[in-house]
């Protein structure tokens, strides 16, 4: 089993579809056993007393986990998320990184089930978990192909 | 049964503690058999192709819990999130407000759980559903109780 | 919008297929808006104390999302439960029956989505809600098309 | 930190509070770091096809889950399952026993999370995930004090 896309060419790829969004992310490692993603976290990711917001968490999972998705499968990839299930363990440090190791438990024809469990820099203790569930479109033959014009 | 909070005082409790969150969202309608809050969409929610992500949905629910437990227990409680699990059904409508109808399924002394059905405006299919678990911390009695001086 | 098989139609069947397992449960009614099934309780559903256990619950809100799944498709239906989410809100009272109430919030093409509140009989609080994610497997192509005999 | 019941403290004890469903266990391993739980399949926890059931993996992830608890907290310790998300992943293998994984991510004064990773018996790709949250009731002094009679 081998990556479709290397840590290199995921990051270019993700920058040229997100570049938004991705800019407050970073890999850091990444290869067929799974992924090490890192918040970078800024003041938009805070809540009052310096700690890192659920929704910002959230949003890493589910980066992570596409990330890993994209990875094995190639840029034509279509997947959207269809599920997710958190549990918040311990309160994140406050204003560090969050770094997310994810692993693919499921990479299925219609299915890919991702586990990420998140740290806040410097500590091993974990302050999330997070399953998300993505859905691998079904690729359909055209009902009406495109029929190409007589000159 | 009455709340603690009514929807002109929870607005303003709201826009104390998190004027920066607040005001991407509005109360519509609130009393003790649930809230109707509205995402109010701008660019920062929207993914390419102008669906509303994933992250705004999460808040979205987490927040409307937690606006019922403050409107139920008042502007003293305490509460933090402690799991959630989500389900995408639909993909939302190109830039249209997301509405979300959220009822409190248990409000315990220690763990509060709330349901949390999210709809594009104008549309009666769901998009998204959410539970929302937060834990009330337990109030300890202080280790060295405050000694009254003798007079 | 209508129904691929009733309520009697449907007891038949997973009274044919599943004969073990239905019998400790009930239709009560059944519509294109939802199901409501009951748990018969025996002792083997309870615990120390009497009251129902939580498998005994997980059992329940599965077989109502899959008699909901058959009733809008059909006996051909295939369906695999993927992923569960449930939340445990109240003990159940004491060798009462559970009663639950199931609605699909998603009948897609590939993926299946039910929701599930859970009643002691004789109460309106809930004691559990499931959701429960069903994938429909794809229907393959032939791999080789069955060939139309030339006449 | 250690266990304050080990392998053979537990197995006993669960044997007398729970006999009728102990049986179906075996501990393989258990140490701080987390348990390795097998169910013993039986014809009650297969289905058509020889599959293991959902309901049967959901209660070795809560069994698993349960036993930490008490190999850490000790016989004196109140849990009540409050929340489970679940992932089933593939087919058991038929007639297989299940393999269960578990480790503790958060034992809290009131919340307990443990993580379950399933396997069937002789195979390295996992069959399902579970996540387990128990609550821990608090623990009240009472209002009314016992009063001893007097002699």
């Amino acid at each position: 089993m081998s990556l479709a896309l290397n840590k290199k060419e995921l990051t270019a790829y993700l920058q040229e579809i997100f570049p938004e969004v991705i800019r407050e992310f970073a890999i850091e490692t990444l290869d067929v056993g799974g992924i090490t993603m890192r918040l970078l976290v800024e003041n938009r990711h805070l809540r009052p007393g310096g700690t890192v917001s659920g929704p910002s968490m959230f949003m890493l999972a589910d980066v992570a986990v596409y990330a890993m998705v994209l990875s094995r499968l190639g840029r034509e990839a279509l997947a959207v998320t269809t599920s997710s299930s958190m549990d918040f363990l311990r309160k994140p440090a406050a204003a560090q990184d969050i770094i997310a190791r994810g692993t693919l438990l499921k990479l299925g024809r219609s299915l890919v089930v991702g586990d990420v469990l998140m740290f806040s820099h410097g500590s091993d203790k974990p302050v999330a978990r997070a399953t998300m569930t993505y859905s691998i479109p079904p690729v359909n033959p055209p009902v009406n192909p495109p029929v190409k014009p007589t000159p």
